[in-house]
């Protein structure tokens, strides 16, 4: 790998830079406490995890027009809500539930990480979310991103190359100038069949203590780290 | 006007933000120092920049095919070397030269402005300037967007509706939930029939000591500010 041609860092979000799982925990929790809800908030956050693959998809074969996260996130909690029997919020209330996922915390590396990778490289969000979530994590969390792409403005979710592909143009670089960042071993598969150079970044507790995936790198990724700032060592920071 | 309604600030950049002017000047001068060209590079920036409005023009029109500015730039660049009779650049030259626009110099009170109103408010770029370009010139200049936005990912350039429209929809909010921040009042304008809130800040040699426009407030805009630390002071930031 030519570390030298390499100008921009593109870094998926949920999972890899933000800690979305206990964040909704906590959030769902907090939101229970004050209206007296009794509900299992480990449950329904992988609930409302496991709805976002499959709404995506019916974006992505076609079944549905371009819909932002925000849109497929607040379709999958409607349902949810009448699965786990939650009645009696407003719907300003159900719009600030759905608006969690713009305030995930980061894991503990994520911010100082990403404040040395970025005196070098060029950092960019080449996430699924929509523009607002991570404009509004990213000022609430102090993400220092150069850059907000991704999903909605190539209007492609990942994996779809033209996520990628998109993102690095709208950069006006190739795909060889970017890194993608990841701790999930799809994305960075899908990144780089199309040139992109890849680093894998272990987040052993991001779907809980009883995780199966994504331990490890399971293919010859560029680089492999257990943080951001091991991250930021390997290249140099 | 309802400050507290007020969630983000839009951008205008090309002489708002940074000297277009100055800066492709001393760049031409370094350039023609090296290269041994006697061009009276106050004539080629304004020659340059004259070409800008036109050369929109015809993508706003539908003449054109969506072309980002880079592109357009590069194509008046072209003109511009055979008007001034300047030969003997390589390719590599001239496209280091059309990425002039990436390293223009900001106004003195731009970064500290903006750092103060980067507090409490969300700062994007609303810009007919590509993504590329503008990422390129904060990183050179310290430019602490939240979001680069604009022209680009609207796929529509200023002052067509969309380019504002698109850049509140993709922040997730309401035009009068944003305020268009400029220095030209063609610009406030369009943005305040849309429903934005308006600030018009005075860049008074932006087109050199001769300026005959946009030397004031021409119409009743809800903020006038000599400074972006006058604005800062306004916005009660």
């Amino acid at each position: 790998m030519d570390i030298e041609n390499i100008k921009a860092l593109t870094f998926d979000v949920f999972g890899t830079v933000v800690d979305w799982r206990t964040s909704i925990i906590r959030q769902g929790q907090t939101l229970g406490r004050s209206k007296g809800i009794d509900v299992d908030w480990e449950k329904f956050a992988d609930a409302w995890r496991a709805r976002y693959q499959p709404s995506m998809s019916k974006v992505r074969n076609g079944e549905m027009p371009w819909t932002k996260l925000d849109d497929l996130h607040r379709v999958s909690l409607h349902q949810l809500l009448d699965e786990f029997d939650i009645s009696g919020l407003a719907e300003d209330e159900i719009d600030y539930l759905n608006r969690a996922w713009h305030r995930l915390d980061p894991w503990p590396d994520s911010v100082e990480g990403l404040t040395r990778l970025k005196r070098k490289y060029i950092l960019v969000t080449l996430s699924n979310g929509n523009v607002a979530l991570l404009v509004n994590m990213a000022k609430r969390a102090n993400l220092p991103w150069d850059a907000i792409l991704g999903a909605e403005v190539a209007r492609h979710y990942k994996p779809q190359p033209e996520a990628y592909l998109m993102t690095a143009d709208y950069l006006g670089l190739q795909p060889g100038q970017c890194m993608m960042v990841a701790a999930h071993n799809h994305d960075l598969v899908a990144a780089s069949q199309l040139g992109f150079h890849t680093a894998f970044v272990c987040r052993l507790t991001e779907y809980g203590p009883n995780q199966s995936t994504d331990l490890k790198a399971d293919y010859d990724f560029d680089i492999v780290a257990d943080s951001f700032l091991e991250l930021a060592v390997k290249l140099e920071c």
